[in-house]
């Protein structure tokens, strides 16, 4: 088989944070590859989940439409949303798709490359593990909250923190995924949910063996905002942390917005007790600051959860500092 | 714009009959229209035309899928129905995708249009009509039934019949029908449901005009089975009559399969009261008479309607002899 000689990059991370680096990024020649949680248990894929016992396929349905070939219409399908029909309302298109496929070829990864055809891809999707699992986090307070929806949902009492992540019953890494990690020139760690959506592929057997033993580099992208229900008060070093400890290794480029955000976006943000991620890695020679703000606010997203986001990373301004890291 | 020198035929019928002759007819090189009815209003496609006030998408569906230029995976989505899944259960993802199409392009004509692009289809698919309207038949028993549905499941009194098939509210036909039509080489009266699938294209304004003053040649199939809801007890030549009358002209050729139908399935349609067409057609000269069954019998379709046919026409056999009256 030809070899590309395209660097390989590997995106880990849910479906929102992954869908705008890929976005970006499917414009250079490269060798993407898509890494996602199997643990979202909530909204329309915790729906199908439930009801028909595949691996859940609201990462892969975003990650798919950020590498389809085209920006057209078989990708805005991917990404529609029913917001009315009695058991409709609520469901993407792309998971009903994609469990379509699923049950028609029969596996996930099958129906995964298959959409990928369809889609004429851009990159590789791949679930970290082709086992269907759930969940769970230990927190400070001694409580432990199983389910990744639950989690979401979770109210932080003062000073409650998550202290342990895993799943139940324990997963093992999908041998491709591991193959993709152990071959990648760049792995990068994308902003989004730092339990439910980054740490959740950490967590799964044989991740963390592969990042360490693995030659490439890895970045972190640094999350806009804190999360009421993950992550408050928390500062860039503490989601640092977080990953590196999960990550059994240390992040070699940190990438960071120095950009200042709207004082209209802060106050709705302030309503959930969210507030920027404070920038407290001083002179750490890893730190890549820019600004990274999408130009406009962000519309509600056709997703399966009903984020509150307004803010994203902007694709092109985050792909180019991807692109002056790999030189 | 270039003018195409391939003969232009028009299929009018339901989803299950047009799929059939379109499936056969896509392998030459022809000029193909789909013309379908717009009052379907049952299963899949009467919630969604419930709930989303769109016009109906099942027939459109099939016919769209008949006429994708592969046979592959974008055909079998179209074709897929859950059944399982809250809500989803019954649904067919095909018409899911037409109406979030519909709902993103903002009418119907241009989400087949859309549709058709994706699955660079081969012929063009369209609703006999832009409006929204219920089909209604008035029996010989005096009875008014009103909905497509509510007709398909009516229970024929002894000697009952239809003997006025309308609209409410009148519709007219959409005017890129009555060009196809006007323009036809041929124009095919495609085997389903006598009056819920061709004769409910047939009664909106314009068509029986159109199809009276269009220069192309007439063609009918027959249907092999009797539908005890609609046509109990019809020969080919009742059949034939009721054709011509909502055409408003002379049929020009009239296909009757001739093969013998195994009394395995004869069986099974006698549960339903349900029996072969007569043949009663004679000497008539219009009359072409071949084995036309499917090879197989018919697995149950993944279509919206519960149908309990296990018979149908060749595809194969059917467009050849639509070939050799074009010559």
């Amino acid at each position: 088989m030809k070899q590309t000689a395209y660097k390989k990059i590997v995106v880990i991370g849910g479906g929102t944070g992954s869908f705008v680096i890929l976005s970006g990024l499917k414009q250079y020649p490269l060798d993407l590859s898509a890494i996602v949680p199997v643990t979202d248990d909530g909204g329309s894929t915790g729906r199908l989940r439930d009801e028909f016992g595949f691996l859940p396929v609201g990462d892969m349905r975003q990650c798919l439409a950020a590498l389809a070939s085209e920006n057209g219409l078989l990708r805005q399908l991917l990404l529609y949303r029913f917001d009315k029909g009695r058991g409709l309302a609520g469901h993407n298109l792309g998971n009903l798709i994609l469990t379509a496929l699923e049950d028609m070829v029969g596996s996930e990864p099958e129906a995964v490359t298959q959409a990928a055809k369809i889609l004429r891809l851009k990159g590789k999707v791949i679930p970290i593990s082709n086992q269907l699992v759930t969940l769970a986090a230990q927190y400070s307070s001694g409580k432990t909250v199983i389910s990744e929806h639950k989690i979401e949902i979770h109210k932080l009492a003062l000073n409650e923190k998550i202290i342990n992540l895993y799943t139940i019953p324990q997963a093992f890494i999908n041998p491709q995924d591991a193959l993709e990690i152990k071959r990648a020139d760049l792995i990068i760690l994308a902003p989004g949910d730092l339990y439910n959506s980054i740490i959740a592929n950490l967590v799964i057997k044989g991740a963390k063996t592969g990042l360490k033993t693995s030659k490439a580099r890895l970045v972190y992208i640094v999350n806009l905002m804190t999360l009421n229900s993950q992550t408050h008060g928390f500062t860039a070093k503490d989601h640092l942390k977080e990953i590196e400890a999960y990550s059994g290794r240390p992040v070699d480029y940190i990438i960071v917005n120095n950009q200042p955000i709207s004082t209209k976006i802060l106050k709705a943000y302030e309503k959930y007790l969210e507030y920027p991620v404070k920038d407290d890695l001083g002179h750490d020679p890893r730190v890549i600051r820019q600004p990274l703000l999408a130009a406009d606010t962000y519309k509600k997203p056709q997703s399966d959860k009903l984020k509150r986001s307004l803010l994203r990373h902007d694709s092109i301004k985050l792909a180019q500092a991807i692109i002056n890291i790999i030189g």
